[in-house]
């Protein structure tokens, strides 16, 4: 199990949007092969910057079966409007 | 409860070191006022980054309490030397 770690950072005053877009959007990544789970995190310091947790089986859930299919451009249907610039993705593999 | 995010980026072939020296340390975090765990994880794309994730109860509790504390010192003192950079930290509430 890995999780993928999006930073995104929001256009000012589009928070409400943005996370109800990623509620809306949760039953997307639930529903893809792999997928186990995913939270939301805000930035105290600069709240335009959020962090969104997603718990995949492997990368390849995230990078290939998701990122091709429907579910990923109804996901980013929902929010790419309130994003100020592309997301910054990386994986992480948890270590202790 | 809030979530310390420290991204640190290691010196090259010093992996181990620093996965001990946090392995000793987190008896270290877990006894400091308002510590609730302590977790790290390694960048799958670029292993010489990890995350580690301390779950505090208020920024104070890190920031004030823990980062003047002795054992702020000594966490420093068994991981710092393996530091390609100082941390970069900031911290999140959940959202979702």
């Amino acid at each position: 199990m890995i999780k993928e770690i999006a930073q995104i950072t929001i256009k000012p005053g589009m928070d409400k949007q943005f996370e109800q877009g990623v509620s809306q959007a949760t039953p997307l990544f639930l529903r893809s092969h792999g997928c186990h789970g995913v939270q939301l995190f805000r930035s105290i310091e600069q709240p335009e910057q959020y962090t969104l947790v997603v718990d995949w089986e492997t990368v390849d859930d995230h990078m290939v079966l998701f990122r091709e299919s429907p579910e990923f451009q109804q996901w980013r249907g929902l929010v790419a409007e309130t994003f100020a610039a592309p997301p910054n993705v990386h994986h992480v593999s948890k270590v202790l």
